[in-house]
């Protein structure tokens, strides 16, 4: 099944500079059966330091439970994604792939295997070969070069409609430092899995224990802030590296003011490429903003996002243009956090519906109605409990959600 | 919009013989915009039990402000029920409107306003006239009779396509004893909800205090183990009241053995209701039944078999008649609830898929995907970490489901 540029995509894949410390490769290692690219490995320079968000999946896939192990570490020279063979569901078979890959890649680059990060997405319950990605890797590394952006995020994808990317630039204590991120996520096919991959490059010079906290904040304001169905994939990696090339004073201390823009520009990169997963959801043809504010705690308020965010019915009144704003008072209800059913207020496009537990006097639904007929939707819900604030981002459900998992066999 | 009667609805209404000290009545009142039936109320013999299970939502209607109020006293003598609104989100005025029906319904039986139990289902944010429902309650006294089960099933439906009944009889300590039991859901329409109520009457002589356990216990393994869209109403109610004419003699402890059939039945009557809500799950084409065993309880087998059957992953895979398994590793991963991805055992059908975390031996799919175009599927895991079993129904998700609620507009 040939799937259609989502509605919701961006014009085109950024412009994606290099990042010092940084070379790509990627090839059709014959994973998708299509014949497209399906196998990237990513060469980092020695020094690069490198921190990791896994997915809490009590069911993961072989490589997540390779980089559980080799993160401590701290330490990476190669990234090695594949596409088209999730290496999941693979019992020992699956581990044997995963070493074979490991130790070839640590040979090339002559470092140690938990130096090498693996992950995979695509069908799973099949074993790969233990040494087809291993046997390809030679080949890969004689073709490293600092550009090929969107052929790395080409080559990760599995049924995305749009190959997904992001840049910023920062300066740590004056001195410029590049990001670089891909992702891919969400779409799947039977038996595909909504497997959400991303991969961060920096040439900022952090050690791995700063690195680890940026990025779990990192990941707490943006792919935990995103949901399109629910459901959590076997093999969800984000990895941060951080090559050190450009040469920045090292900082001590994750909350040191000197980070700050870089705090920032990892943030919006990472939800520019969470947000681009949600705008490549399947069947998705609006792009929700939720912000949740009034909440006892931020953890609380994004909770309650996401029961809205993951609501079937919410997600339903959407893709039918319904300002529907009883749902929204379901969702909230059932969130299981605290909410003060007399002080909710709710807006939809920036129109208030309900204030202090009671539809506003007077409420004209045309504004809202107007509102719901276009691409980006935006709710706004205040619980009135306490002060804790949280946006989260989702997609409408439609026929063609159904269409592509239910009809679709593989 | 007219929905038709859904394909796995029960070929009709069961007989419902008279339960001795329970009188019905129904009426249009107006509460429902097609004219149709909207208002039940059942008038129970002086000395009735009563105990209940009420909606965990944050946001709960007024007439679940009031049952919660009132259940504690464990005395019921009416329960008056209305479709066409839920008095949910109503501020102040939807607490007078309950306050007017409660004393109304009081006068009426010489009994105290908290012996009276309202529940109100359909659409949310509008205000009942305060006493809308009061006005409509001597009328329906002089109507009331032993029989009419079906018309009183039939005025607490709101988008249901049948009405939904289940009898039991039992016997305690020797003595004969009748259980009827009502239901609806859960079918929605913007702006309407997807309440659950059920109402289950026994002419037992129980106290409530050991009316509470059974009911606890009951609903747990039924109406609290299925589940359409993951969804909570603020409205969800379930009911047991015992009038106690049968005459048996009083048990004290809800664990004597002379309370076993009773227990069985009441088990038994509830889980065919619940299981007739599912069937009449929107859109529903497939009546699923999961059982999960070998987790590490009870509670977290149920976990598990609610996130599979909430995965819209899974629920869309059945639609499409496809034995994707890997979607319930998915599932079963993200519970949260331990397991053991090397020892995870799948089968449906009756045909096992998954053995020890791998796929079994020259598995052969055809008997599986013919199982899977019946309208019954069956779903067995098993986790093996523990000896808790449960089991839990839910349907697919379908074309129908978007249609109904999202292309319809209120």
């Amino acid at each position: 099944m040939e799937l259609a540029r989502s509605p919701l995509a961006p014009e085109r894949f950024p412009d994606l500079p290099p990042v010092a410390g940084v070379r790509l490769a990627s090839a059709a290692a014959g994973l998708k059966k299509s014949g497209d690219r399906d196998l990237l490995l990513a060469a980092l320079d020695p020094g690069t330091t490198a921190a990791g968000v896994l997915t809490r999946s009590r069911c993961p896939s072989a490589p997540v439970d390779w980089c559980r192990r080799a993160l401590p570490g701290g330490s990476a020279r190669a990234i090695v994604v594949n596409s088209g063979n999730a290496n999941a569901f693979t019992g020992a078979a699956g581990d044997v792939t995963v070493q074979r890959t490991v130790e070839a890649a640590a040979e090339l680059f002559g470092c140690s295997e938990f130096e090498v990060l693996p992950a995979s997405t695509g069908v799973i319950g099949q074993p790969v070969g233990p040494d087809h990605i291993a046997d390809a890797l030679p080949g890969l590394a004689d073709a490293l070069a600092p550009t090929g952006w969107e052929e790395a995020a080409d080559a990760i994808c599995t049924t995305d409609t749009f190959a997904k990317g992001a840049t910023a630039t920062a300066r740590i204590d004056g001195v410029p430092v590049t990001l670089n991120g891909i992702a891919k996520g969400s779409g799947m096919i039977a038996p595909d899995m909504a497997t959400m991959l991303a991969f961060v490059f920096t040439d900022a010079a952090l050690p791995a224990a700063l690195l680890r906290p940026l990025l779990t904040a990192a990941a707490d304001r943006s792919f935990n802030a995103i949901t399109v169905d629910g459901d959590t994939s076997t093999s969800d990696t984000v990895l941060l590296c951080a090559t050190g090339r450009a040469g920045n004073a090292l900082v001590e201390d994750h909350r040191d003011p000197r980070l700050d823009e870089f705090r920032r520009a990892l943030d919006a990169l990472m939800i520019d490429l969470a947000q681009q997963v949600v705008r490549d959801g399947e069947g998705a043809t609006k792009f929700v903003e939720i912000t949740v504010g009034g909440a006892q705690s931020a953890r609380a308020a994004r909770r309650v996002g996401l029961a809205i965010a993951n609501s079937p019915l919410v997600k339903t009144a959407i893709a039918g243009e319904d300002a529907n704003w009883g749902r929204i008072v379901m969702a909230v209800g059932k969130s299981g956090e605290k909410a003060d059913r007399d002080r909710l207020s709710i807006a939809m496009g920036g129109v208030e519906i309900t204030r202090d537990g009671q539809l506003v006097p007077g409420y004209d639904e045309a504004p809202v109605a107007r509102h719901m007929k276009g691409r980006e939707i935006d709710i706004a819900v205040d619980l009135g409990v306490g002060r804790g604030r949280a946006t989260v981002w989702t997609c409408d459900l439609t026929h063609g959600y159904i269409s592509i998992n239910a009809d679709y066999r593989s």
